[in-house]
């Protein structure tokens, strides 16, 4: 079992906002990252999967295959967007790296799928800033 | 004559939009940075200072103390923000990152002038994405 | 369950030395970072709990209450200090990566348990200089 | 049980190609990769090795013993090299990382076995480009 | 007058060698630069060009049009290919870097003249190594 | 003219202290800087030379005699010691890298004069952590 990993950028805002709760108790909670005019950041989008190399290419996956499919399927809908409103797979959903994560994590386990690829999904790391990432694993 | 040089952050989101233009126009020239509903990124400020070491500290400046200012003068004003609408100094300019470095020149140049620092500025750096920076010296 | 990782930054000075053993024994083991009268580090700290994501906040941990504890618990009492003769928790023990991020672990786990938060520790990785760094996972 | 890595470097040229295959089947597979005249990378080789710290040294491993491993049994010979035509255990092998990283296991695998070290191998991670990497944990 | 700078990647194989000079004198002068089946590097291609914003977009250049005019003029005779054999600008020239930045500047001079380009080139520089690189201002 | 550029690293301790003034003052001025015991840091030293490349070789310098030259004179006598009980040419100084960066000017100056190198010294830049550097043209 080989890891293959590809990183991709997107820049886009976002705030952090519980629509259930008063202005105040989203400042409270979230302190500047409730910013009602937004703040943003340069996201890294570090996807990796795994499996066994084809004996013909030695590839698991063919690295240019798996940019364009983290582009097309999310990079595209998420780079220079507000990703509280912009975003239909985000719609209604707390804007967190921690619940953006897990969106990312079902559309490309489903687009791999669909390819009928070798390689399996891995895990879906997403850094936000240079002190701050979170990593799910499915 | 030695530089010194000082790193802050700060996470903003803007869009680069001239408020003279239409909306067609706007996008068919700054294309998705003029997203209506923003995007953001990680800025990183890099101050470059100059002058000659006090003999009793070896500092040009004290590098917390400029780290203090800049935080104080800019980044409290820029992090978190949404710099064409929450920025005073940047009220009625466009939010390129050409115009944001001479503005906060402008302001660090006063600055540091009120201490009497024995350090002058000599450059502000504003990396905006991996790919991108500009620099102004005055 | 989600990873959340949060990166801290430590200057410090110290040495591998054995007590046990000879001066020449030490030097012999350890080489230059034998050196007695110490050398140092720009260490990276950086920090992984695991957990599901509050329905609330969308968070596993606030980064920054995670930021303020690592600051708290362990950054103070290692920045600009000598890990050999300024550190409690280090007293009587090797000064290697290895031991050290052992006790850091022993630290924040017990801190983490105290406030009774969601996460729960589950790396801690330790970088010394641009070639090396360890990490321990309990 | 402690993880301990180290990071090593090398530059080498090489070129995806299928001998099995006509030109035009590998300029179509591998595109620009296929080049027949070679491109080139900086690789970053990234050793990780697990283990409880000796109660003398406080060390898995002496990382300046685990990086003249690397450097005399792995780095020697591929820096500065032809993957494809200039590297013994790479002979009749396609040159892709995924290949590379399953090939410096073995090699890393058996040297630390004939040294009894404590270390156990735990991870080869080799990194081709700033978007690119590959692992492999035996 | 602001100084606005872009980054862009190309791989690539070369071999310092200089054909007036037996094998032996190519060995002993450029060492392993020399090995006869090339070896290769990720460079990294920092094209900085100056001047004044314009005042309807607050852009010396439109970073986008630039980072086009790099990959088109430069990347794309560079990138996936053997800097001594496929490269025409380089036809007879040493490969070095010293004579690529001089190589690549006479370029993009001419593209940005063509262009009638308010901004100006000011330096290219050309990182080889995570230890070395060279810059030409003209 | 081509500058040419060459990193090297130490780690080292250091304190910044005042002979001249109490324990108190000094703890007032230099904060946690002055602490006692030391403290440290990976420094890294970045070397720039300009001249015109040798047309036999392309090379303004061969950066690995810049590099071999930067470490006999330079590295070796600050890499894991103490500079202010260690390092014979900082005696009597205070450790600032400001200080620092000035001495090791005069030192690499005199020796590419020595060598009748075509490369003369242009720029020491010493990065202290990932938010301080001083610079130094002569």
């Amino acid at each position: 079992m080989i890891f293959v990993t590809r990183k991709e950028h997107f820049n886009a805002a976002h705030k952090l906002y519980n629509p259930n709760w008063s202005k105040e108790k989203n400042e409270e909670v979230f302190g500047p990252c409730a910013n009602e005019n937004w703040h943003g950041h340069n996201f890294e989008l570090i996807v990796t999967v795994k499996g066994t190399p084809d004996p013909d290419t030695g590839f698991v996956i063919d690295l240019k295959v798996l940019g364009k499919l983290i582009k097309s399927s999310i990079v595209d809908r998420l780079d220079h967007k507000n990703i509280n409103l912009d975003v239909d797979f985000m719609k209604d959903k707390l804007a967190s790296c921690e619940i953006l994560v897990m969106e990312i994590w079902k559309i490309l386990e489903k687009e791999l799928a669909a390819q009928n690829s070798r390689a399996k999904l891995h895990r879906i790391k997403l850094v936000e800033t240079p002190k701050n990432y979170v990593e799910y694993f499915g």
